[in-house]
Protein backbone atom coordinates (compact mmCIF):
# COMPACT_ATOMS: atom_id res chain seq x y z
CA UNK A 1 0.00 0.00 0.00
CA UNK A 2 1.52 3.22 -0.81
CA UNK A 3 1.75 6.11 1.51
CA UNK A 4 -1.46 8.12 2.00
CA UNK A 5 -0.78 11.73 0.36
CA UNK A 6 -1.46 14.54 3.18
CA UNK A 7 -2.85 18.07 1.18
CA UNK A 8 -2.65 20.93 3.86
CA UNK A 9 -5.11 23.34 2.93
CA UNK A 10 -5.37 26.75 4.77
CA UNK A 11 -7.65 29.81 4.98
CA UNK A 12 -8.22 32.92 6.84
CA UNK A 13 -11.49 31.82 7.95
CA UNK A 14 -13.95 28.80 6.20
CA UNK A 15 -14.16 30.48 2.59
CA UNK A 16 -11.34 28.15 1.59
CA UNK A 17 -13.59 24.70 2.58
CA UNK A 18 -15.10 25.78 -1.05
CA UNK A 19 -11.76 24.61 -2.10
CA UNK A 20 -11.89 21.71 -0.58
CA UNK A 21 -15.15 20.65 -1.73
CA UNK A 22 -13.78 20.65 -5.53
CA UNK A 23 -10.42 18.86 -4.08
CA UNK A 24 -12.13 15.83 -2.34
CA UNK A 25 -13.58 14.37 -5.34
CA UNK A 26 -10.89 14.73 -7.59
CA UNK A 27 -8.24 13.34 -4.74
CA UNK A 28 -10.18 11.40 -3.23
CA UNK A 29 -7.66 9.20 -1.53
CA UNK A 30 -6.01 11.59 0.22
CA UNK A 31 -5.69 12.53 3.97
CA UNK A 32 -6.56 16.60 4.11
CA UNK A 33 -5.34 19.33 6.57
CA UNK A 34 -7.37 22.01 6.90
CA UNK A 35 -6.85 25.52 8.85
CA UNK A 36 -8.63 28.44 8.91
CA UNK A 37 -6.72 30.98 11.14
CA UNK A 38 -9.72 32.44 12.57
CA UNK A 39 -8.22 33.93 14.97
CA UNK A 40 -6.30 35.91 12.83
CA UNK A 41 -9.37 37.14 10.03
CA UNK A 42 -9.70 39.03 8.44
CA UNK A 43 -6.30 39.07 6.23
CA UNK A 44 -7.62 41.96 3.99
CA UNK A 45 -7.86 44.52 6.15
CA UNK A 46 -4.25 43.64 7.27
CA UNK A 47 -0.88 44.67 5.79
CA UNK A 48 0.99 42.60 3.60
CA UNK A 49 3.80 41.78 6.28
CA UNK A 50 1.34 40.79 8.34
CA UNK A 51 -0.21 38.71 6.26
CA UNK A 52 3.61 36.95 5.30
CA UNK A 53 3.63 36.39 8.93
CA UNK A 54 0.33 34.84 9.28
CA UNK A 55 0.74 32.65 6.51
CA UNK A 56 4.07 30.95 7.07
CA UNK A 57 3.10 30.39 10.34
CA UNK A 58 0.07 28.28 9.58
CA UNK A 59 1.60 26.71 6.38
CA UNK A 60 4.41 25.71 8.48
CA UNK A 61 1.84 24.36 11.18
CA UNK A 62 0.67 21.89 8.20
CA UNK A 63 4.14 21.29 7.09
CA UNK A 64 4.38 19.62 10.56
CA UNK A 65 1.66 17.72 10.97
CA UNK A 66 2.71 16.10 7.90
CA UNK A 67 1.04 17.90 4.66
CA UNK A 68 2.95 16.90 1.72
CA UNK A 69 1.70 19.64 -0.27
CA UNK A 70 0.36 23.03 0.55
CA UNK A 71 -2.66 24.66 -0.99
CA UNK A 72 -3.41 28.51 -0.25
CA UNK A 73 -7.20 28.20 -0.32
CA UNK A 74 -7.58 32.26 0.30
CA UNK A 75 -6.89 34.94 -2.40
CA UNK A 76 -5.44 37.58 0.00
CA UNK A 77 -2.86 35.39 1.29
CA UNK A 78 -2.08 34.31 -2.11
CA UNK A 79 -1.95 37.46 -3.29
CA UNK A 80 0.52 39.28 -1.03
CA UNK A 81 2.29 35.99 0.81
CA UNK A 82 2.89 32.77 -2.02
CA UNK A 83 6.51 33.75 -3.12
CA UNK A 84 6.62 34.03 0.74
CA UNK A 85 5.39 31.00 1.46
CA UNK A 86 6.98 28.84 -1.58
CA UNK A 87 10.77 30.32 -0.88
CA UNK A 88 9.95 29.09 3.02
CA UNK A 89 8.39 25.46 3.12
CA UNK A 90 10.30 22.59 1.41
CA UNK A 91 7.14 21.48 -0.40
CA UNK A 92 4.97 22.39 -3.33
CA UNK A 93 2.73 25.35 -2.60
CA UNK A 94 -0.79 26.24 -4.96
CA UNK A 95 -2.54 29.30 -4.28
CA UNK A 96 -5.89 30.40 -6.33
CA UNK A 97 -5.22 33.07 -8.38
CA UNK A 98 -2.74 31.55 -11.49
CA UNK A 99 -5.41 28.65 -11.70
CA UNK A 100 -8.30 31.27 -11.93
CA UNK A 101 -6.40 33.12 -14.44
CA UNK A 102 -5.52 29.92 -16.40
CA UNK A 103 -8.85 28.79 -16.63
CA UNK A 104 -9.77 32.14 -18.01
CA UNK A 105 -7.53 31.91 -20.44
CA UNK A 106 -9.28 28.64 -21.75
CA UNK A 107 -12.20 30.41 -22.16
CA UNK A 108 -13.59 32.36 -25.46
CA UNK A 109 -12.80 35.89 -25.55
CA UNK A 110 -10.02 38.15 -24.01
CA UNK A 111 -11.29 40.67 -21.47
CA UNK A 112 -12.29 39.35 -17.85
CA UNK A 113 -13.87 40.74 -14.68
CA UNK A 114 -12.87 39.58 -11.86
CA UNK A 115 -15.08 40.23 -8.33
CA UNK A 116 -13.12 40.05 -5.09
CA UNK A 117 -12.38 41.65 -1.36
CA UNK A 118 -11.01 44.62 -1.47
CA UNK A 119 -7.86 43.72 -0.67
CA UNK A 120 -7.48 41.34 -3.22
CA UNK A 121 -8.17 44.06 -5.49
CA UNK A 122 -6.10 46.56 -4.19
CA UNK A 123 -3.10 44.17 -4.62
CA UNK A 124 -3.40 43.77 -8.14
CA UNK A 125 -2.48 40.43 -8.26
CA UNK A 126 -5.06 38.88 -10.39
CA UNK A 127 -4.55 41.58 -13.34
CA UNK A 128 -1.33 40.69 -13.58
CA UNK A 129 -1.90 36.72 -13.11
CA UNK A 130 -4.59 37.62 -16.23
CA UNK A 131 -2.38 39.55 -17.89
CA UNK A 132 0.63 36.71 -18.03
CA UNK A 133 -1.98 34.88 -20.00
CA UNK A 134 -2.18 37.37 -22.94
CA UNK A 135 -5.84 38.95 -21.04
CA UNK A 136 -7.35 41.76 -20.44
CA UNK A 137 -8.85 42.60 -16.35
CA UNK A 138 -11.09 44.88 -14.88
CA UNK A 139 -11.37 44.25 -11.05
CA UNK A 140 -14.21 45.15 -8.80
CA UNK A 141 -14.10 45.15 -5.18
CA UNK A 142 -16.96 43.92 -3.90
CA UNK A 143 -16.61 43.85 0.23
CA UNK A 144 -20.30 43.44 0.79
CA UNK A 145 -20.54 40.18 -0.54
CA UNK A 146 -18.68 37.98 2.21
CA UNK A 147 -20.39 39.91 5.48
CA UNK A 148 -23.98 38.86 3.45
CA UNK A 149 -22.76 35.24 2.46
CA UNK A 150 -21.75 34.84 6.25
CA UNK A 151 -25.22 35.54 7.74
CA UNK A 152 -26.83 33.27 4.97
CA UNK A 153 -28.60 36.40 3.27
CA UNK A 154 -28.62 33.81 0.42
CA UNK A 155 -31.61 31.64 0.68
CA UNK A 156 -32.65 32.30 4.77
CA UNK A 157 -35.98 33.92 3.18
CA UNK A 158 -37.28 36.14 0.19
CA UNK A 159 -36.67 39.34 1.72
CA UNK A 160 -32.97 38.77 2.73
CA UNK A 161 -32.14 37.26 -0.80
CA UNK A 162 -33.60 40.17 -2.61
CA UNK A 163 -31.16 42.36 -0.30
CA UNK A 164 -28.38 40.30 -1.48
CA UNK A 165 -29.79 39.78 -5.00
CA UNK A 166 -29.79 44.36 -4.90
CA UNK A 167 -26.45 44.55 -3.66
CA UNK A 168 -25.13 42.00 -6.50
CA UNK A 169 -27.29 43.92 -8.95
CA UNK A 170 -25.43 46.92 -8.13
CA UNK A 171 -21.81 45.81 -7.92
CA UNK A 172 -22.45 43.53 -11.17
CA UNK A 173 -24.49 46.87 -13.21
CA UNK A 174 -21.44 49.22 -11.76
CA UNK A 175 -18.95 46.79 -13.28
CA UNK A 176 -20.94 46.59 -16.73
CA UNK A 177 -20.62 50.21 -16.90
CA UNK A 178 -16.56 49.79 -16.01
CA UNK A 179 -16.33 46.68 -18.34
CA UNK A 180 -19.00 46.53 -21.18
CA UNK A 181 -17.46 44.07 -23.10
CA UNK A 182 -15.73 41.56 -21.33
CA UNK A 183 -16.72 38.48 -22.04
CA UNK A 184 -16.09 35.99 -18.65
CA UNK A 185 -16.35 36.53 -14.61
CA UNK A 186 -14.14 34.96 -12.56
CA UNK A 187 -14.91 34.61 -8.84
CA UNK A 188 -11.71 35.67 -6.84
CA UNK A 189 -13.01 35.26 -3.31
CA UNK A 190 -13.60 32.18 -1.88
CA UNK A 191 -16.89 32.79 -0.54
CA UNK A 192 -18.44 33.53 -4.31
CA UNK A 193 -19.16 30.45 -5.50
CA UNK A 194 -21.84 30.17 -2.84
CA UNK A 195 -23.29 33.32 -5.10
CA UNK A 196 -23.13 31.65 -8.41
CA UNK A 197 -26.47 30.94 -9.01
CA UNK A 198 -27.58 34.63 -7.70
CA UNK A 199 -24.71 35.91 -9.94
CA UNK A 200 -25.95 33.90 -13.25
CA UNK A 201 -29.40 35.10 -12.82
CA UNK A 202 -28.29 39.00 -12.05
CA UNK A 203 -25.91 39.00 -15.20
CA UNK A 204 -29.17 37.84 -16.92
CA UNK A 205 -31.17 40.56 -15.70
CA UNK A 206 -28.49 43.00 -16.73
CA UNK A 207 -27.93 41.47 -20.08
CA UNK A 208 -24.49 41.01 -19.15
CA UNK A 209 -23.49 37.69 -21.23
CA UNK A 210 -20.46 36.38 -19.14
CA UNK A 211 -19.03 33.05 -18.34
CA UNK A 212 -18.70 32.70 -14.85
CA UNK A 213 -15.41 31.10 -13.49
CA UNK A 214 -15.19 29.58 -10.12
CA UNK A 215 -11.02 29.88 -8.77
CA UNK A 216 -12.11 27.31 -6.12
CA UNK A 217 -12.60 24.31 -8.44
CA UNK A 218 -9.94 25.59 -11.35
CA UNK A 219 -7.45 25.66 -7.91
CA UNK A 220 -9.05 22.13 -7.08
CA UNK A 221 -8.01 20.82 -10.75
CA UNK A 222 -4.27 22.32 -10.83
CA UNK A 223 -3.27 20.41 -7.52
CA UNK A 224 -5.00 17.47 -9.51
CA UNK A 225 -3.21 17.85 -12.35
CA UNK A 226 0.20 18.02 -10.62
CA UNK A 227 -0.15 15.80 -8.70
CA UNK A 228 -1.95 13.05 -11.00
CA UNK A 229 -3.28 10.98 -8.12
CA UNK A 230 -3.70 7.04 -8.45
CA UNK A 231 -7.08 5.92 -8.06
CA UNK A 232 -8.05 5.39 -5.21
CA UNK A 233 -10.63 3.09 -3.69
CA UNK A 234 -10.39 4.12 0.30
CA UNK A 235 -12.24 7.63 0.95
CA UNK A 236 -10.77 10.78 1.97
CA UNK A 237 -10.03 11.84 5.67
CA UNK A 238 -10.53 15.09 6.86
CA UNK A 239 -8.66 17.02 10.13
CA UNK A 240 -10.29 20.58 10.33
CA UNK A 241 -7.96 22.72 12.84
CA UNK A 242 -9.11 26.53 13.85
CA UNK A 243 -7.13 29.40 16.12
CA UNK A 244 -10.53 30.59 17.14
CA UNK A 245 -14.72 30.55 16.85
CA UNK A 246 -14.88 26.49 16.64
CA UNK A 247 -18.07 27.00 16.90
CA UNK A 248 -18.78 29.22 14.12
CA UNK A 249 -16.52 27.42 12.05
CA UNK A 250 -18.50 24.32 12.59
CA UNK A 251 -21.95 26.10 11.98
CA UNK A 252 -21.14 27.99 8.93
CA UNK A 253 -18.41 26.01 7.36
CA UNK A 254 -20.90 23.40 6.79
CA UNK A 255 -22.53 25.69 4.36
CA UNK A 256 -19.14 26.21 2.37
CA UNK A 257 -18.11 22.38 2.59
CA UNK A 258 -21.89 21.33 1.75
CA UNK A 259 -22.05 18.69 4.27
CA UNK A 260 -21.66 18.24 7.99
CA UNK A 261 -18.34 19.00 9.84
CA UNK A 262 -16.46 16.47 11.91
CA UNK A 263 -15.31 18.36 15.16
CA UNK A 264 -13.03 20.99 14.53
CA UNK A 265 -9.72 21.28 16.86
CA UNK A 266 -8.56 24.75 18.24
CA UNK A 267 -4.93 25.36 18.08
CA UNK A 268 -2.67 28.38 18.88
CA UNK A 269 -0.18 29.58 16.55
CA UNK A 270 0.31 32.89 18.65
CA UNK A 271 -0.40 36.42 18.11
CA UNK B 1 -1.13 75.94 34.80
CA UNK B 2 -2.43 72.69 35.56
CA UNK B 3 -1.14 69.55 34.46
CA UNK B 4 -3.41 68.71 31.01
CA UNK B 5 -5.44 66.25 31.43
CA UNK B 6 -4.63 63.18 29.28
CA UNK B 7 -7.45 60.89 27.62
CA UNK B 8 -6.83 57.39 26.47
CA UNK B 9 -9.68 55.48 24.31
CA UNK B 10 -9.40 52.61 22.49
CA UNK B 11 -11.01 50.53 20.17
CA UNK B 12 -10.29 47.26 17.87
CA UNK B 13 -10.92 50.49 14.82
CA UNK B 14 -11.76 53.44 14.24
CA UNK B 15 -15.65 52.80 15.47
CA UNK B 16 -14.73 54.53 18.89
CA UNK B 17 -14.12 57.71 17.05
CA UNK B 18 -17.95 58.39 17.53
CA UNK B 19 -17.22 58.34 21.34
CA UNK B 20 -13.99 60.55 20.94
CA UNK B 21 -15.91 62.93 18.81
CA UNK B 22 -18.89 63.29 21.86
CA UNK B 23 -15.93 63.61 24.35
CA UNK B 24 -14.20 66.38 22.33
CA UNK B 25 -17.06 69.13 23.40
CA UNK B 26 -17.27 68.36 26.81
CA UNK B 27 -13.95 68.06 27.80
CA UNK B 28 -12.31 70.31 25.94
CA UNK B 29 -8.90 70.70 27.59
CA UNK B 30 -7.99 67.37 27.24
CA UNK B 31 -4.88 65.85 25.58
CA UNK B 32 -6.62 63.00 23.49
CA UNK B 33 -4.87 59.65 22.63
CA UNK B 34 -6.89 57.43 20.79
CA UNK B 35 -5.67 53.77 19.60
CA UNK B 36 -7.26 51.84 16.80
CA UNK B 37 -5.92 48.18 17.37
CA UNK B 38 -6.77 47.89 13.26
CA UNK B 39 -4.05 44.66 12.82
CA UNK B 40 -6.43 42.64 15.02
CA UNK B 41 -9.99 43.58 14.88
CA UNK B 42 -12.75 42.61 14.78
CA UNK B 43 -12.49 41.32 18.27
CA UNK B 44 -15.81 40.32 17.58
CA UNK B 45 -14.80 36.88 16.11
CA UNK B 46 -12.54 36.17 18.60
CA UNK B 47 -12.86 34.54 22.54
CA UNK B 48 -13.01 36.19 25.49
CA UNK B 49 -9.03 35.01 25.92
CA UNK B 50 -7.46 36.67 23.01
CA UNK B 51 -9.89 39.93 23.07
CA UNK B 52 -8.54 40.27 27.24
CA UNK B 53 -4.74 40.03 26.06
CA UNK B 54 -5.51 42.53 23.05
CA UNK B 55 -7.43 45.09 25.56
CA UNK B 56 -4.67 44.62 27.80
CA UNK B 57 -1.94 45.56 25.08
CA UNK B 58 -4.04 48.40 24.04
CA UNK B 59 -4.43 49.35 27.63
CA UNK B 60 -1.03 49.07 28.60
CA UNK B 61 0.58 51.29 25.60
CA UNK B 62 -1.59 54.01 26.48
CA UNK B 63 -0.77 53.74 30.13
CA UNK B 64 2.51 54.13 28.95
CA UNK B 65 2.11 57.09 26.48
CA UNK B 66 0.79 59.12 30.34
CA UNK B 67 -3.23 58.56 30.07
CA UNK B 68 -4.69 59.49 33.47
CA UNK B 69 -8.20 57.64 31.92
CA UNK B 70 -8.95 54.74 29.53
CA UNK B 71 -11.98 54.98 27.60
CA UNK B 72 -12.78 51.60 26.23
CA UNK B 73 -14.58 53.22 23.32
CA UNK B 74 -15.14 49.31 22.08
CA UNK B 75 -18.61 47.48 23.17
CA UNK B 76 -17.25 44.01 22.55
CA UNK B 77 -13.79 44.66 24.48
CA UNK B 78 -16.22 46.27 26.81
CA UNK B 79 -18.13 43.35 27.32
CA UNK B 80 -14.87 40.92 27.82
CA UNK B 81 -12.52 42.64 28.93
CA UNK B 82 -13.34 45.74 31.30
CA UNK B 83 -12.85 43.47 34.55
CA UNK B 84 -9.47 42.65 33.38
CA UNK B 85 -8.81 46.42 32.13
CA UNK B 86 -9.96 47.13 35.84
CA UNK B 87 -8.03 45.42 37.52
CA UNK B 88 -4.25 45.52 35.45
CA UNK B 89 -4.35 49.12 35.25
CA UNK B 90 -3.72 51.72 38.03
CA UNK B 91 -5.85 54.28 36.49
CA UNK B 92 -9.59 54.53 36.14
CA UNK B 93 -11.44 52.64 33.54
CA UNK B 94 -14.96 53.57 31.75
CA UNK B 95 -16.52 50.85 29.13
CA UNK B 96 -18.86 51.95 26.69
CA UNK B 97 -21.82 49.56 28.48
CA UNK B 98 -22.42 50.67 31.83
CA UNK B 99 -23.59 54.16 30.65
CA UNK B 100 -25.53 53.48 28.31
CA UNK B 101 -27.60 51.35 30.07
CA UNK B 102 -28.13 54.09 32.67
CA UNK B 103 -28.92 57.02 29.89
CA UNK B 104 -31.99 54.24 28.87
CA UNK B 105 -33.14 54.29 32.94
CA UNK B 106 -33.68 57.74 32.68
CA UNK B 107 -36.16 57.40 29.62
CA UNK B 108 -39.59 56.53 30.23
CA UNK B 109 -40.36 53.03 29.66
CA UNK B 110 -38.66 49.44 31.01
CA UNK B 111 -37.67 47.44 27.76
CA UNK B 112 -35.02 48.28 25.19
CA UNK B 113 -33.94 47.20 22.39
CA UNK B 114 -30.58 46.83 22.30
CA UNK B 115 -29.17 46.80 18.54
CA UNK B 116 -25.25 45.19 18.37
CA UNK B 117 -23.03 43.24 16.69
CA UNK B 118 -23.02 39.46 17.16
CA UNK B 119 -20.51 39.33 19.68
CA UNK B 120 -21.89 41.58 21.75
CA UNK B 121 -25.49 40.17 22.30
CA UNK B 122 -23.17 36.79 22.78
CA UNK B 123 -21.69 38.59 25.56
CA UNK B 124 -25.09 39.56 27.26
CA UNK B 125 -23.13 41.98 28.96
CA UNK B 126 -26.32 44.65 27.85
CA UNK B 127 -29.09 42.53 29.12
CA UNK B 128 -26.94 42.23 32.54
CA UNK B 129 -25.83 45.69 32.70
CA UNK B 130 -30.17 46.67 31.89
CA UNK B 131 -31.53 44.60 34.23
CA UNK B 132 -29.19 46.20 36.85
CA UNK B 133 -31.17 49.17 36.27
CA UNK B 134 -34.23 47.35 36.62
CA UNK B 135 -34.75 46.89 33.03
CA UNK B 136 -35.76 44.68 30.38
CA UNK B 137 -34.00 44.03 27.32
CA UNK B 138 -34.14 42.71 24.27
CA UNK B 139 -30.58 42.32 22.44
CA UNK B 140 -30.93 42.24 18.49
CA UNK B 141 -27.58 41.31 16.32
CA UNK B 142 -27.50 43.05 12.99
CA UNK B 143 -23.83 41.98 11.60
CA UNK B 144 -24.72 43.86 7.96
CA UNK B 145 -24.53 47.12 9.61
CA UNK B 146 -20.60 47.42 10.25
CA UNK B 147 -19.95 46.65 6.73
CA UNK B 148 -22.45 48.86 5.49
CA UNK B 149 -21.54 52.07 7.45
CA UNK B 150 -17.87 51.07 6.50
CA UNK B 151 -18.37 51.02 3.02
CA UNK B 152 -20.16 53.71 3.37
CA UNK B 153 -23.74 52.76 2.00
CA UNK B 154 -25.49 55.76 3.83
CA UNK B 155 -25.44 58.36 1.62
CA UNK B 156 -23.33 57.26 -1.25
CA UNK B 157 -25.98 56.81 -4.08
CA UNK B 158 -30.14 56.54 -3.55
CA UNK B 159 -29.77 52.70 -4.34
CA UNK B 160 -26.72 51.88 -2.21
CA UNK B 161 -28.25 53.95 0.44
CA UNK B 162 -31.75 52.24 -0.36
CA UNK B 163 -30.02 48.62 0.65
CA UNK B 164 -28.90 50.05 3.82
CA UNK B 165 -32.32 51.39 4.69
CA UNK B 166 -34.01 48.05 3.55
CA UNK B 167 -31.11 46.08 5.82
CA UNK B 168 -32.28 48.01 8.74
CA UNK B 169 -35.67 47.59 8.21
CA UNK B 170 -35.54 43.71 7.67
CA UNK B 171 -33.74 44.32 11.11
CA UNK B 172 -35.90 46.64 13.13
CA UNK B 173 -39.16 44.55 11.95
CA UNK B 174 -37.93 41.43 13.35
CA UNK B 175 -36.92 42.91 16.61
CA UNK B 176 -40.29 44.27 16.51
CA UNK B 177 -41.84 41.59 16.39
CA UNK B 178 -39.47 39.94 19.47
CA UNK B 179 -40.10 43.14 21.12
CA UNK B 180 -43.17 44.86 20.06
CA UNK B 181 -44.00 46.79 23.83
CA UNK B 182 -40.30 48.35 23.66
CA UNK B 183 -39.65 51.95 24.01
CA UNK B 184 -36.50 52.41 24.34
CA UNK B 185 -33.75 51.50 20.95
CA UNK B 186 -30.45 51.36 22.64
CA UNK B 187 -27.24 51.51 19.90
CA UNK B 188 -24.90 48.88 21.16
CA UNK B 189 -21.98 49.65 18.49
CA UNK B 190 -20.08 52.62 18.24
CA UNK B 191 -20.50 52.51 14.73
CA UNK B 192 -24.03 52.65 14.53
CA UNK B 193 -24.43 56.86 15.57
CA UNK B 194 -23.98 57.31 12.22
CA UNK B 195 -27.31 55.30 11.17
CA UNK B 196 -29.41 57.27 13.56
CA UNK B 197 -31.16 59.40 11.22
CA UNK B 198 -31.97 56.41 8.91
CA UNK B 199 -32.50 54.48 12.33
CA UNK B 200 -35.12 57.33 13.17
CA UNK B 201 -36.92 57.43 9.67
CA UNK B 202 -37.21 53.52 9.90
CA UNK B 203 -38.71 53.06 12.84
CA UNK B 204 -41.48 55.67 11.98
CA UNK B 205 -42.53 53.90 8.86
CA UNK B 206 -42.78 50.32 10.97
CA UNK B 207 -44.70 52.85 13.75
CA UNK B 208 -42.67 51.13 16.14
CA UNK B 209 -42.21 54.38 18.58
CA UNK B 210 -38.68 53.96 20.49
CA UNK B 211 -36.35 56.38 21.84
CA UNK B 212 -33.23 56.23 20.20
CA UNK B 213 -30.34 56.14 23.07
CA UNK B 214 -26.72 56.81 21.41
CA UNK B 215 -24.27 54.92 23.52
CA UNK B 216 -21.08 56.81 22.39
CA UNK B 217 -22.84 60.38 23.83
CA UNK B 218 -23.74 58.21 26.95
CA UNK B 219 -20.19 57.32 27.79
CA UNK B 220 -18.70 60.32 27.20
CA UNK B 221 -21.26 62.51 29.60
CA UNK B 222 -20.15 59.81 31.88
CA UNK B 223 -16.71 60.38 31.62
CA UNK B 224 -17.39 64.17 31.82
CA UNK B 225 -19.09 63.96 35.10
CA UNK B 226 -16.49 61.42 36.67
CA UNK B 227 -13.44 63.80 35.62
CA UNK B 228 -15.60 67.03 36.49
CA UNK B 229 -13.22 69.31 33.78
CA UNK B 230 -12.49 72.70 34.73
CA UNK B 231 -13.47 74.99 31.96
CA UNK B 232 -10.60 75.45 29.49
CA UNK B 233 -9.66 77.98 27.05
CA UNK B 234 -6.72 75.82 25.27
CA UNK B 235 -8.11 73.37 22.79
CA UNK B 236 -7.71 69.61 23.24
CA UNK B 237 -4.72 68.09 21.45
CA UNK B 238 -5.27 64.61 19.35
CA UNK B 239 -2.75 62.16 18.95
CA UNK B 240 -4.06 59.21 16.73
CA UNK B 241 -2.10 55.40 16.83
CA UNK B 242 -3.21 52.06 14.65
CA UNK B 243 -1.77 48.76 14.39
CA UNK B 244 -2.05 48.54 10.80
CA UNK B 245 -4.04 50.45 7.66
CA UNK B 246 -3.16 53.84 8.58
CA UNK B 247 -4.61 54.75 4.78
CA UNK B 248 -8.32 53.32 5.73
CA UNK B 249 -7.79 54.47 9.10
CA UNK B 250 -7.48 57.69 7.73
CA UNK B 251 -9.89 57.78 5.09
CA UNK B 252 -12.70 56.14 7.10
CA UNK B 253 -11.86 57.72 10.50
CA UNK B 254 -13.53 61.22 9.76
CA UNK B 255 -16.64 59.52 8.83
CA UNK B 256 -16.90 58.67 12.45
CA UNK B 257 -14.82 61.62 13.79
CA UNK B 258 -16.62 64.16 11.88
CA UNK B 259 -14.08 66.38 10.72
CA UNK B 260 -10.28 65.36 8.71
CA UNK B 261 -7.89 63.16 10.96
CA UNK B 262 -4.58 64.26 11.38
CA UNK B 263 -1.45 62.14 10.32
CA UNK B 264 -2.17 58.55 12.50
CA UNK B 265 0.68 56.68 14.02
CA UNK B 266 1.53 53.28 13.04
CA UNK B 267 2.53 50.91 16.02
CA UNK B 268 3.02 47.28 16.85
CA UNK B 269 1.17 45.71 19.70
CA UNK B 270 2.82 42.61 18.36
CA UNK B 271 0.32 39.20 17.62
Amino acid sequence: MPPTLTLGVFDSGFGGLTVLRELLPLIPGARYLYLGDTARLPYGSKSRETIARYALSSGRFLLEQGADHLVVACNTATALALEDLKQALPIPVTGVIAPGAQAAAATPGSHVLVLATAATVQSGAYTRALEAQGLTATEKACPLLVPLVEEGWLDATPETQSVTAEVLRIYLAEAQREAPHATSLLLGCTHYPLLTPLIKSTLKSLNYPLQVIDSAHATAQAVAQSIAPTPSTHPPTTHFYATDSIEKFQRLGSRFLGHPLPPVELIDLGG
